[in-house]
């Protein structure tokens, strides 16, 4: 059987607020969570400031390595929206007012007040396909592999769903959870022989407390392939009922 | 004045769990804002995934770049745990079992639990030296200008503790801010002006929705220079009130 098409993705978060702390992120677990549910695997996440030469920099190395590129963040009126600039200088391309943009943002806003500030908001790369923005109206855009997004949680949830039908999909990560009701300590080396014997299955550890306080371990099974996940699962399981005998638990 | 001196940060957040969505972190807001409060700047985030390849050279990029890299995730037992032997390999140092990392975790162990799987966590490159870990006992480290922490919250918070006077700490950034009553889309042309007038302190824009769904913004200005600061506060509320005159509100 061939390999399953694997669709792979990064996200760049764009904006000092976020690295003085300000604000907290809020779209990297969304993101996230939406595109391994679309059966794209997330690879990298950068988050950098407000800072042509920075983005312009992340923009390059990550649209380069992963099939997309999702951006979020600095596509406002104001003088620290950069990011539009940032990505047309990071593909070479020239920038302006576009009409298509302008004309969606008429929608909401009478031309009276499309002021220059506001019409910075329609500044996009040549060549982009555009994003619209069912809440505010200013829309992102879509250039090359990269998928522009507004910083804003809502708007980007927004922005998200509008790209959603033109992605590429892979087959979906099907995942389960099996709590240990041992400490992580307990059965690393176990662990360890049964990932070993499952090369294709990714099997993740992740310790936690339980409702009482008590050490306990969730591991996630995970793979493309329902058989072998089923397989390297009910290797867990056994391996877990080995090592509680064992320990008398 | 000479310029205050700069102390500059990386965070490198390492683990699938993240990248797939079933975790969301927590770390890097908390360590932007205990960055910002020891006044060092935090420049760059960057997650990746349990992979060798991904976090040696994301270490070696961020290592060079930033005065410190803060690392989170992949220090405890398992398989999937792989930040020790991959920052050894950054770095070029041989890793093995820390006799002092091994003394610490048999304040919490006995000698009968410490198991093949427990040891991985004494398993410190050469050359590091420890950070306490009051909660769990297995220890972080630091080696060069690399500070390698647990990625559970509370054992991640209380290494920082460990480390925070051990730190080079710049001069504190300021930061106030003004909430101007205004559409972020009236005032961008005339904030655009204030910044430009004041290159030495950070104006940064944040569109909100207020109590009752009406869109406001947020203005918040950041200096290092307590008298900077003030003429760029005052310069930004003079321009908001001439803007509210303007459009009557």
């Amino acid at each position: 059987m061939a390999d399953p098409i694997t669709v792979t993705a990064a996200i760049l978060v764009i904006g000092d607020e976020i690295l003085s702390g300000r604000t907290k992120d809020r779209n990297v677990g969304y993101i996230a969570d939406f595109l391994t549910a679309h059966g794209i695997d997330l690879k990298e996440v950068r988050i950098v400031s407000d800072d042509e030469a920075a983005i312009v920099a992340a923009v390059n190395a990550l649209r380069k390595g992963y099939t997309y590129l999702f951006t979020t963040g600095g596509i406002g009126p104001t003088h620290d929206d950069i990011t539009a600039d940032s990505i047309a200088k990071a593909f070479g391309v020239p920038i302006g007012v576009d009409p298509r943009a302008k004309a969606m943002m008429l929608e909401r806003f009478a031309e009276a007040d499309l002021n220059e500030a506001r019409l910075r908001m329609a500044r996009i790369p040549a060549g982009a396909d555009l994003i619209a923005n069912k809440l505010s109206k200013a829309p992102g855009f879509w250039i090359g592999n990269v998928i522009v997004m507004a910083g804003v949680p809502a708007i980007m949830q927004a922005m998200l769903e509008e790209v959603a039908p033109k992605l590429k999909t892979g087959v979906r990560m099907l995942s389960e959870t099996v709590r240990a009701e041992l400490r992580e300590g307990d059965i690393g080396t176990e662990l360890r022989a049964v990932a070993s014997a499952h090369p294709e299955v990714m099997i993740g550890s992740y310790p936690f407390l339980d409702d009482v306080g008590l050490p306990n371990t969730n591991l996630v099974v995970r793979a493309r392939d329902a058989d072998k996940l089923a397989a390297a699962r009910h290797a867990v399981e056994t391996m877990l009922a080995a090592v509680r005998l064992k320990l008398g638990r």
